[in-house]
């Protein structure tokens, strides 16, 4: 008998059908002899429509009466979700995130899990319940209901598995796995059986939005093995954990981001300390820089780039005009959201040489002009010209996967 | 400075006009330097509506789940409300059931309060918040969600104001108080200023659903005053409490309902113990028997008739028609449901004579005929023909009003 976390996302519960459906998987699992903890996230577009809801009444409302507000989502589904799996004649019981243990910091819309308390979990479960809990909620020091902000539905379901020690942790989407690349654009693409923590971690900060983060960084440090895959198909899934065996596979996806903007710094002055000033005043902002690029420019002079999140380039670019003392009077800011970053992942390429030379020969050769260049031990990332995103990734996937 | 628990239903924060209209009555009592709770109902109809979604999935859902769905409407609400209160600069805090502290028992969908242990409303109102609390719900010693039935929010602002011995229980609803009848049916019912808690109660039974008459019982048992006004109008409203001074006012209202059937054995044996027979099978079923008539038949026989709530006549029949043993073979039993019962209600009645007669000219002078005669101290109803309910209304407002 094992111990089996499954994690439903909002459009796996979106109407009555899938809720069954849902139902369905989960009491097939529960009757191969398994125990059960379900994580559900808010129906379809419940979190959407409550968001919008209190914008119509208060824009700049509390986030911890949003808290309050989004929480009644996840609270819902894992209600009817029980009420399915009763009809079904299931013994089941729905637990909200409080009632589940999840004490989290108190910062809220964006809480993190502190720990879970499993006693209420364990006793429902040794009462051979299945138990359905409300994902993306937790309770804070103040006994104030808080929320881990957007996919945090994830990071419940591994908690949970963290806290339960699962032997596996089952995340349900809409897709039936990791792909070597987005499978509606790439004709080619292929669902990887496995891949590892480092290069789901390196994808999901990249744009290939399978898993959340947060949840692949918390089953990486507590070891648990989590399989992406389908609730609307029977077909396995893609398996995440440690020690992959990549001796086969040189990269394990191309990803592409378009939620990106950059910003040019033309003409700062040849400071040391320059770049210091700058990134400082963005991360006292809360603005993420992601790939940097820095370059000689007229004598005496920077010519400094970064890219940061499109939502983001406004506020940066406010940020660094209020701050001219410290750019020099003369430099220019400039931003452009026509652009978008591509980028391969790959534990394979810490070993192999020719991973890089091989992507861009691959852009070379479809004329697709690289802006700025960004790697790490499993990544390399470019810049290009949003027109060229598809045409690029196409390329890049030809090469390596053809 | 007083303590004033302020208690609004789902049509008073139906949309977001009047969640801000709400919010201004609110702050409104705040600015005149009181401390002020609220408890509020779910949205409009966002209750039916959480309804027929569980029935869709499951019409014999657990009434743990169904309170776990439920208490989703309050929780909404009382964010909503929240942040129209921000948005107007006031400090405000939005608390659930649980969080306000409302312990209740462990009968799901139909919980009763144990006690509201009021530290966290304390702490609140300390620090100069408005409070916010969800109406409804609970929480039972298993740490689930309980919610109190239908107009349990009446219920959970009149504990609130019992706990915290506040010196005001205000129910806002959509008319502006208690009248002698009602006035969309009576065109000269008048507004009461005043009515005591027993008179209250019997009209909360009777069909004039103003008030909850649970609500009722914990204020006369805790000595709170009620005032029911409007949300919608600047009008005063009517003051519920302790010895009012009835000289004047003979009685202070008529009351019809229609949900109700009649219930007929004819031919039962005339033997001992055969009303207690057949009023325990009833009890047992949780079938509510109100006006009871039991008149001597052929001989050795007796003719029992009573009246129970409409949805629960068929049931009745079935009861009785299960046990024929009990009954004799030879009893038939017929249902009515063509029938109302008429009440005039008033304290007075108890120390003036003639309060029934008038009421019996009344219906005679309109050829209404009584099928049925039940008294209590402070009470008289008569069962009628549902057709002539409205004319008896009129003719006995008019008795003694005019």
């Amino acid at each position: 008998m094992s111990l089996i976390v499954q994690k439903f996302g909002g459009s796996s519960v979106a109407n009555n059908e899938r809720v069954f459906n849902v139902a369905n998987i989960i009491t097939n699992t529960y009757n191969k002899g398994n125990d059960v903890v379900v994580v559900v996230s808010a129906q379809g577009d419940t979190t959407d429509d409550l968001i919008e809801k209190a914008n119509s009444i208060n824009p700049s409302a509390s986030r911890r009466e949003m808290d309050m507000l989004m929480s009644a989502g996840e609270q819902m589904s894992v209600a009817l979700l029980a009420m399915a799996i009763e009809k079904m004649g299931y013994p089941v019981v729905s637990l909200l995130g409080w009632q589940a243990g999840f004490e989290t910091t108190s910062t809220y819309s964006a809480a993190r899990i502190k720990r879970v308390r499993t006693d209420r979990i364990k006793k429902e479960l040794d009462k051979k319940n299945i138990v359905i809990v409300a994902g993306f909620q937790g309770l804070n020091r103040f006994d104030d209901i808080t929320t881990l902000g957007r996919g945090g539905s994830d990071t419940s379901a591994v908690a949970i598995a963290a806290a339960m020690k699962a032997d596996l942790c089952q995340i349900f989407t809409d897709v039936e796995g990791v792909f070597t690349a987005d499978p509606r654009k790439v004709s080619n693409a292929v669902k990887l059986e496995v891949i590892s923590y480092d290069e789901m971690l390196e994808l999901a900060t990249l744009g290939a939005q399978v898993l959340n983060n947060r949840s692949v960084e918390m089953a990486k440090k507590y070891d648990i093995e989590l399989e992406v895959l389908s609730s609307m198909s029977q077909a396995p899934g893609t398996i995440v954990k440690e020690n992959v065996n990549m001796e086969k596979m040189l990269i394990s996806g191309v990803a592409k981001d378009c939620d990106v903007a950059r910003i040019s710094i033309i003409g700062a002055p040849d400071r040391p300390g320059i770049a210091f000033k700058i990134f400082s005043l963005l991360a006292r902002k809360d603005i993420n820089v992601d790939i940097i690029l820095q370059s000689v420019g007229r004598e005496g002079e920077k010519d400094i780039a970064f890219t940061v999140a499109s939502s983001k380039g406004d506020e940066a670019v406010r940020v660094l005009s209020e701050h001219k003392a410290i750019l020099g009077e003369s430099a220019r800011i400039t931003k452009d959201d026509n652009v978008a970053k591509i980028s391969i992942v790959g534990a394979g390429m810490e070993s192999h040489a020719g991973v890089a030379s091989t992507m861009f020969e691959a852009l070379y050769d479809a004329q697709i002009n690289i802006q700025m260049i960004s790697t790490s031990e499993i990544k390399i990332s470019v810049l290009i010209d949003k027109k060229d995103a598809d045409r690029a990734v196409n390329t890049i996937h030809s090469k390596f996967f053809d």
